[in-house]
């Protein structure tokens, strides 16, 4: 019998890539999606056509509301900055969301009896963001074996996060030659009413330029210049 | 100036202890309750009232569906069982609840610039849960360290779990010493449609317990005998 596995996935790039490679592995996918109020709501959109698209036995969509935070620029109105104008941890980071998202994963896990749910973060392009990072991954692994029945049953939790140190271009190389249809995906942190990406982002500028340098047509549809 | 303290708020017993010990300690508390489609829907009417007598700075109640997994006496049609007639890890169990819960008082804390969190929990009368053991605590405390800005500021989350190695008896016998009004909460995990307690599940059991050994009235409202 094939082993179940829950996979994240936002509709972007990266987590297009990681249920292809879950699904490479032979795992029995069950995608999960957050409504969390985004601003860039067309990842929604995108995520179910790319668990279609993957043929995952179950795509959920779990709405949340973490507007009542209020605090970055995902989710409220301050403006997202351009690629490369800002140090640090980005505006555009969201306190504890893969926190919370991971945690949703382990109840939906534990519920279908998976042990394994995968998740596409990556360290190279995103080493801002706290909740990315391998350290964080290992220590939800620990904490989500030893806070559900897998403690009890003698197993763990497996957190797998194989994109974690590929570069964008290695990411877009390993899901063509898996079948992703970029087309599908979307990425854009600030995309117009109709879906097309803005191009100016940190996710834009990573993509554009990870499709550049990977030598493949970038299959996303721009905004039309001003 | 006051430090800033998330207070996890079920309107229960254990948890309207737990904030009044956090008000004691000189926190300035932010209760985080959840509706996640709990059958026991009147904890959340007691937990509004808990937190407007303790006179918390801010109540936020998030909304989240977890009917989708459907797998628990809590949350679906299973049927609650009596005390004392199972063994192991109860039915009424919600797989990752307190994982969950804590990840979104993590976002909240780290929005409001607070490094405190306190949750409930006890090991002593509910051992059967696994999110409820110190050493998940532990573990989680770590996870939220590392997964925010908290690793790049140098200082730590701390999970308080005050009720940790308390009996219901000591929780008691605190909570009237800090002047919770134990009429206000509710514990029940299957009171009729006016809110009132069962008196025959597993917590109405643990609470009415409490209450007797502790020497003090009890001042729940139960279900007429039929």
């Amino acid at each position: 019998m094939q082993e179940k596995a829950v996979v994240l996935l936002s509709g972007g790039l990266d987590s297009a890539t990681c249920l292809a490679m879950a699904k490479n592995d032979g795992y029995d996918c069950y995608a999960l999606s957050f409504d969390y109020g985004q601003r860039h709501r067309c990842e929604l959109e995108a995520a179910g056509a790319v668990a279609r698209q993957a043929g995952v036995t179950n795509h959920v969509v779990i709405k949340i509301d973490l507007r009542q935070w209020n605090s970055s620029a995902l989710t409220s109105d301050i403006a997202v900055p351009d690629a490369g104008t800002s140090e640090g941890i980005p505006v555009t980071y969201v306190p504890a969301r893969n926190i919370i998202f991971l945690s949703f994963a382990v109840g939906w896990a534990e519920t279908l009896g998976a042990k394994d749910i995968f998740i596409g973060v990556n360290s190279m392009d995103y080493s801002g963001y706290p909740d990315c990072r391998p350290q964080f991954i290992e220590a939800f692994q620990k904490c989500a074996t030893i806070g559900t029945k897998a403690a009890d049953g003698g197993w763990k939790f497996n957190i797998h996060a194989p994109l974690q140190t590929m570069t964008k271009t290695e990411i877009i190389r390993s899901g063509i030659a898996l079948g992703v249809d970029y087309a599908l995906t979307s990425s854009c942190y600030n995309p117009d009413a109709e879906g097309l990406a803005c191009g100016k982002c940190d996710s834009c500028y990573l993509r554009k330029n990870g499709f550049e340098a990977a030598g493949i047509p970038d299959p996303t549809k721009y905004q039309p210049e001003l």
